[in-house]
This record gives structure tokens, C-alpha cells and sequence, in this order.
């Protein structure tokens, strides 16, 4: 039986792979982080603008780890003064549409 | 500019709309919990079989939060034994397409 008769059939609900998406999303802004991201790259400072009831601290550790997790990538460019941007992966585009359907939800249970 | 038209020119990220989500699928068995009645209605021993690891405390914790977030409904027969059955709301129902994409997207950062 091909994947997708068998998502029709049957929709086996796996724990392992929803852990693995909701590590992604969960937490009060790595989806809204993502989110912005996938409108286009934007620098450090202009994130933390676009966050202003967030940390440095609490920022700085959520991008790391949204980092670790493949969905964004973080450069660093030589220039004074220094300039770090943030861009989503090609896995991060790739989960885009399924993540901005995620906010959709919220309007159900609004 | 109707909704559609808006959502393919710019998607405006919401934090709202994401909390309101993420409140559905955090945690845990949460969305694990709403994939399996996906399937079909289930008396709460079975779904307790379903998740073995879980204690009755949390389930039962879980449970009253997705049935008081209207995801799910609880139903209480007046048999011998009592017969306590979960269903879906019809919200819930209309959420779980974009519930069972949330799992697919395990699947790209897995």
C-alpha cells in the first residue's frame, strides 16, 4: 500500500513525529519567529524590534535553537558594524505552508 | 481584499492565533490524544490503553483540558457498568486536517 492509500485508509497517529514537530513550534515564539521569517531574511535587530515584549537572553536562545534544529540559518557578515542575519532552510520553507496552517487552527479555537 | 487574496499577498503572523493554537497541541499527549479519537470514539479505558505511559492523573488532566478548549466532548451513559465515551466536536473535526499535517511536519525535521 502506497503512503498516501494508507493516509486515506488509515491515519496512524506516531508519537515520535509529532514530538519532533512540536519541539519546532512550541514555546511562546518560535512560531511566531519563523513566521516572520518566512515573509523574508531580517537581521538581528530587526527580530528583536519585531519582538518587543521578548529578552535578549530569551531571544538569543530560542533563535539558537531553532538554529540547531535546521529550520533557520544564522550568517554572519565581516562589515562594521558587524551584521547577522536570519533566514529560513530549505526544510524551514518546505515546512512553511503546514506552520502558517498552524495559526490558521488558532482561528478555530479562537 | 477578501481573506484568500490577502493570505497569498502577505501572511500576517499572529500571536494570538498562534496561542490559541498552540494551546490545543502543546504538551506532551495532547495532539497525540485528538489523532486517535481522529479515528473514532473512544471509552476512556481504551483510550488509556491506547497511552501506556501515561498516568490517570495527567489523562484525565488532558482530557478536561481538550474537552474545555472544545476540541473534544465527553459523554457519560447511565449503564452498569458506567460507560464514559470521548468524540470530537465538530470543531475539533474541522481542526484535524491541519492536526494530522502538524505530525507530517515531524516528518521533515525528524
Amino acid at each position: 500500500m502506497t503512503n498516501s492509500t494508507r493516509n486515506e485508509l488509515s491515519f496512524e497517529p506516531d508519537l515520535l513525529l509529532i514530538n519532533a514537530a512540536l519541539v519546532v513550534v512550541s514555546g511562546k515564539w518560535r512560531l511566531y519567529i519563523i513566521l516572520i521569517l518566512g515573509e523574508q531574511t531580517l537581521r538581528y535587530s530587526q527580530l528583536s524590534e519585531r519582538l518587543p515584549g521578548v529578552s535578549e537572553k530569551v531571544l538569543a536562545s530560542e533563535l539558537k535553537a531553532l538554529v540547531g534544529l535546521g529550520v533557520m540559518k544564522r550568517e554572519a557578515f565581516a562589515e562594521i558594524p558587524p551584521r547577522v542575519e536570519y533566514t529560513l532552510t530549505e526544510r524551514g520553507r518546505l515546512a512553511l505552508p503546514i506552520l502558517r496552517q498552524i495559526q490558521q487552527l488558532g482561528q478555530i479555537f479562537n
